[in-house]
């Protein structure tokens, strides 16, 4: 399962004693090849951490041997000491796994601004090292949740070969791209420029339309790695499916899991111009906070969709606005539409539906309600 | 007091029966002259109310006799019928007051997608206009309140003459311009020209720079009227800075009654390249929701500040950027500065200084926090 699920991968997750209370906080992937290609996109916030920096320089050279990922800490925001943490992490992982500090990408999540206990994290490296395995993808993806209430894994079977994958994010997600660590594995045998192509439109279309809260990361990486151990060479198209389906499954495992969320909701916006301003408007709905509360409370209030959509440049005409909550198109041409009352805002899945009568085109944003739990959530000292 | 405080101006604040619990709902505003220039504002929302369509075309005409307004619903998303409503509530104050509609602003607040009760609101109409008087300031500052837990009014003397104004705003708090109504009021004799360029600088500078939630309303409303009763002919730069203050000090009472807050934040951007930078990052800093919570819990949090900095495109570089919350430099060189733990964070008043070391601008941008209130307020059925 998870990041182990495809041939050629090893991977482990320990408790290395940087988050305090025991629970695992390391993990190491490791591809044992053939191939070592791979692609990585990353957070488009212009603050980098300092692991960000590092794994972009590394997959320059289009190639991975193993990614290590650490939560308790993002080492963001931590100067040039904090990018030599990272280096000595790389470094560390190489000497362990006996390989170039070059081929190895780091990750890191949790608070920005503080140093990472570097002791307990190189003795992790090594503790990791040792477990590694097989079936070590379930313990990988356990030890990079930070607030996550469960793992994130996914895997797909296809034509002789398997993608498979883990996430963590919880907070902080938010497009381009949605804040959090990813790593995608793969036994098909395919380039590192391949993987690049595939990996863009994936995430483009997948997590890059998630945004629960509007606050973009420091420390988003989403990674790709192929080794090649099936010996199968597949159908580029194909391929690219079934990677967006890893994503687009660990996006929802996000979303589901969204700090404090109650309900899940996609604004599936149509008639669009351009595809483009069906993203807009997607975010700017998915951003707004008063909709986002009154979802929370049940409430098919249309009239703050109506105003979200009018913060944007999108191509439409207030007065052919069309919006549909669950089915109800509760608002036609700009103003009443539907009886509200028939709207059933009980399941926990919420479609809201933006007609612009505008164009042929189309694109759905996932967001959550926000509520009292995240609020609670994200005021407790330093989290 | 309010509007009534300058000399020429009568109004009234009467309980039409549009809101259901017997409140103030109606408040009617009327320049008794000798001048009657005016100028407005109004929100950039594209998806604008009835009533801001037919203020703007009014005040085309720089001229208005009256200004009525109304809560308990916005008469936005209502269709020609709203609009309708809105041009037949104009027709009954200019019945009233024997005058003419093309001098008569309207404004609403309240739920969006909505019509009017109409019988309520032109009965309204005739009780207000009977009760107009010197004194009817404060009921109207009264009438015109949503979820604003008090009245928001203001007055400044300057050299022969004063500036009086009322407001309104709790929720949907965001630029260009915050949400709200407002009703400005001078006995000065200044053209309806000079007017709009002073409104449109005082509102820039205040009333823009506030976002308590990010979400622009199909409403807002700014309206300055002078009568010329004093026959005093300002000093236009005396005159904008008394209008600033008075726009000023209602953002301020806006800022501290936003639905749910705890805390007023100053986000101070200094070192910009340009102005606009500034105002760029501090709404960009005021839009996220993790910073609104951490400080909530009076937790100094600057690596939110950082990563909300990261996803604008001002000038800076990440390693240059310093922060100071209420005064302690706690972020130096996009690093880790002074102690966090010196940070006073109890006071209601919190200031966040952005230097961003890439040029000599500034610009000052109010916010709130983001609390489980301000959720539970906007998830009650339809607010």
């Amino acid at each position: 399962m998870s990041v182990t699920a495809p041939l050629g991968f090893r991977a482990a997750g320990v408790a290395a004693g940087i988050k305090s209370g025991g629970a695992r906080d390391l993990a190491l992937v490791v591809n044992d090849g053939p191939s070592r290609a791979a692609a990585g996109v990353f957070t488009a916030n212009r603050v980098k951490a300092a692991p960000v920096l590092w794994s972009q320089q590394v997959l320059a050279g289009g190639r991975l041997r193993a990614v290590v990922l650490n939560s308790g800490g993002a080492n963001a925001c931590t100067g040039p000491e904090g990018f030599q943490d990272t280096h000595a992490t790389a470094e560390k992982v190489a000497e362990a796994i006996e390989d170039s500090a070059g081929e190895v990408a780091v990750c890191s999540t949790g608070l920005i601004g503080e140093r990472l206990p570097m002791d307990e994290l190189l003795s992790g490296v090594d503790a990791a090292a040792t477990q590694l395995s097989r079936d070590g993808g379930l313990a990988a993806a356990d030890a990079i949740r930070t607030t996550d209430t469960v793992s994130k894994i996914s895997f797909k079977r296809a034509n002789g070969y398997m993608v498979g994958g883990m996430a963590k994010g919880a907070g902080m997600l938010a497009p381009a791209l949605a804040t959090m660590l990813c790593v995608i594995t793969t036994d098909a045998d395919v380039t590192s420029d391949e993987l690049d192509v595939v990996l863009r439109k994936a995430t483009a279309q997948t997590f890059d339309r998630l945004d629960t809260d509007g606050c973009m990361s420091t420390n988003d990486t989403v990674l790709l790695l192929a080794s090649a151990a099936s010996g199968v060479k597949p159908d580029l198209a194909e391929f690219e499916q079934k990677v967006t389906e890893v994503c687009a499954d660990l996006a929802r495992q996000l979303l589901v899991d969204a700090e404090g969320a109650t309900k899940a909701i996609a604004i599936e916006v149509v008639g669009a111009d351009s595809e483009q301003d069906a993203v807009k408007v997607g975010r700017s709905v998915a951003r707004s906070n008063l909709l986002k509360c009154a979802i929370h409370g049940e409430d098919p209030n249309w009239g703050r969709v109506l105003a979200a959509v009018g913060t944007t440049d999108a191509v439409f005409e207030p007065d052919r606005l069309n919006v549909a909550i669950n089915g109800i198109w509760i608002c036609r041409g700009g103003a009443v539409g539907d009886d509200r009352s028939k709207v059933d805002m009980r399941p926990r899945d919420v479609t809201i539906t933006i007609d612009l009568s505008a164009g042929p085109h189309t694109a759905t944003v996932h967001t959550t309600d926000l509520t009292a739990d995240y609020v609670h959530e994200n005021s407790a000292y330093s989290s």
